[in-house]
C-alpha cells in the first residue's frame, strides 16, 4: 500500500491525489489542510480518505508527502514535516511556484537540506481555486519543474519525476535560481501585466468596455482572474527576479509608444512579425497541454 | 433570391458568407479578391458561389456588399463600391476594426458619406487567417458594433443589425469616436502588449523558455499569433486613439514596479483584487462569445 499525504488539500493538492490515484501511483491519500471547510469538502468528494487529526500522525504513514500551500507558508510546513520525522525511504515535495526563495527558507528551518526533499514546481491551475475545482486531469500535458539541490537524492528525485509522469506531466529538471528567473518571465510577469491591464481596458465605463470586449480580451485576461492573495505571495517570494524582465517589458512597451507617436509603422510590423515568430516557438509547448487557465501555485 | 457580394474573402468575409447562406439570409454568394489564390480558395471551398470578373459586375447585382479587407485599404474600396452605383435598396457594410479613419476616408473620397453605407466592426478573429480558416459558427455569441453617422440611413443600419444577428452575433451601436477610444483600449492595446511581451517571455533561449511555459502564457499570448501585417495596419488607423490607453498602462506598470522595489506587497495585492474585481465585469460577456481568439479584421 503506498500512502500519500497531501498538505494543503486546494486544486493543486487536491487534483494530484486524484490524478494519482487514478493512475494506480497510490493507494490511499490522507490529508491535512489548514482550513477545516476546505479538507471537508476534500473529503467529500472523495479526494482525501481520511483527514489527519494532527500533521505527525500523516507523516508517519506517509511514502510520500505533497506540500500544497501558499509559497510563503510552503518552508515552514516542509520544516514542520521534517521535524515530525519522515519514514525511511519516503519522499517529500513542494508545489510552490518560486523555488530559491522556499530552498534557502527551509535550509535556514531545518539547519540542512533533507535529501528526501525534492522541490517542484507544477505549471498549472485554473480560473476556479479550492478542492471543488479539482480535477484528475489538471495536469495531462502540463509542465512540471523540479529544481533539486546538491543536496536532494537522487532516488527521491526519481520517485517525483516518476509520481508526476503517472499524472501525465512533463518533467524536466533546471536549477532553482535559473527556474526563479525562467518563470519571472514566463508565468509571473504575465500575471502581473494582466492584472495591471484590467483597470485600463474596464476605464471609466467597465460595463461599456465589457459590451466591445472579444476574444483576445478574453484570453490575454483569463489571468487576471487567478487569486490575488496566492500572486501576491509568489510575486513577494520572486521579488528579485521580478524587476529585470519588468523593466524590460517597459522599455519595449516605451519604445512602441514612440515609434506610434513617430508614426513608425513599418518598425512596428517588423517587432510584431518578430513576436509572431517566437510565438511559435512555444507552440508545440501549448499543444500538448490541455488542462489549465494559469501557473499557480 | 438575395444576393450577398463579399469584397475580401478571407476568414470575416469568408465566415459571414458560410454563416448567412446557413441562417438563411442570402441565397448567392458572389466574391471578389485582390488575392486570385484566396478568392479560388474560396470558391472550391463553396463559400462564393460565383467569382466576379469585375467589381462593377457583382455590385450590379448584390443587395448586401460586405467590404472585408484590410483597415487601411476599406475606403478605398467602399468608394468604388458606390462608384460602380449601387442598386437601389441594396445595404453595404464594411468590417474594419477601426472607424472614425475609415468613416473620413469614405467621405473625403465619395465627398459625401451615403446613406446605403453602414460603418461595422465585427469582433471576432483567429490564429489561422484566410479562407482556409473561415467557419459558419465564427460569429456566434461574439460582438458586432455598428456605428452609423448622422449620414446613414435607418433602413440600411436595421438591415446591417438583422444580418448579423442571424449568424448569431450580438449587435450594438455605438458612436465612432467612442467606438476607436474603446476598442483601443479593449482589444488594440492587448494586441500590442502582447507583441511586445513575447520578446521578453524568450528571453535569451526561447526554447528553454518554450519548455517552462503554463497554460497561463498560453492564453496571455495567443493573440501574439494574429497576423503582423493587419495589426500593423489596425495600430497605424488608430494611432491617435492609441497613446492615451498605453500612456496609463506604463503608469500602471512603472507603479507595480516602484512597489516591487520597495516590497510594498499589501499595496500590490490590493491592485491585483481591484483587477480581479473588474475581470468578472468581463466575465459575463465572455461567456456568451464560443469562437474567435483575436478581434481583427
Amino acid at each position: 500500500v503506498t500512502t500519500l499525504l497531501v498538505i494543503g488539500t486546494g486544486l493543486i493538492g487536491g487534483s494530484f491525489a486524484l490524478a494519482s490515484r487514478a493512475a494506480g501511483s497510490v493507494d490511499r491519500v490522507l490529508g491535512c489542510d489548514a482550513d477545516a471547510a476546505t479538507l471537508a469538502i476534500a473529503v467529500r468528494r472523495g479526494i482525501v480518505d481520511a483527514p489527519c487529526s494532527g500533521l505527525a500522525a500523516g507523516v508517519a504513514e506517509a511514502d510520500v508527502v505533497l506540500v500544497a500551500v501558499p509559497p510563503l507558508a510552503t518552508a515552514a510546513v516542509v520544516a514542520d514535516v521534517f521535524a515530525c520525522g519522515v519514514r525511511s525511504g519516503a519522499m517529500v515535495m513542494d508545489a510552490a511556484s518560486v523555488k530559491l526563495a522556499v530552498i534557502d527558507a527551509v535550509q535556514a528551518r531545518i539547519g540542512r537540506l533533507p535529501a528526501q526533499y525534492v522541490p517542484a514546481h507544477p505549471m498549472a491551475g485554473a480560473e476556479r481555486h479550492g478542492p471543488g475545482a479539482a480535477a484528475a486531469d489538471l495536469f495531462a500535458g502540463c509542465q512540471t519543474l523540479l529544481t533539486p539541490t546538491a543536496d536532494t537524492g537522487t532516488a527521491a528525485v526519481a520517485r517525483c519525476a516518476a509520481l508526476w509522469r503517472a499524472v501525465g506531466a512533463h518533467v524536466d529538471q533546471v536549477a532553482p535560481g535559473v527556474h526563479d528567473a525562467i518563470v519571472a518571465r514566463t508565468s509571473h510577469l504575465p500575471h502581473l501585466v494582466a492584472y495591471a491591464y484590467m483597470s485600463i481596458a474596464a476605464g471609466a465605463d467597465p460595463a461599456q468596455a465589457a459590451a466591445c470586449a472579444g476574444p483576445g480580451l478574453r484570453d490575454f485576461t483569463r489571468i487576471a482572474a487567478a487569486d490575488p492573495a496566492l500572486w501576491r505571495q509568489i510575486i513577494e517570494a520572486n521579488e528579485s527576479a521580478m524587476l529585470e524582465p519588468l523593466d524590460q517589458l517597459l522599455g519595449a512597451l516605451q519604445g512602441l509608444r514612440n515609434q506610434i507617436a513617430e508614426r513608425r509603422f513599418d518598425a512596428i510590423q517588423a517587432e510584431f512579425e518578430h513576436a509572431r515568430a517566437l510565438r511559435h516557438v512555444f507552440t508545440p509547448f501549448f499543444e500538448r497541454a490541455r488542462g489549465g487557465t494559469n501557473d499557480a501555485r
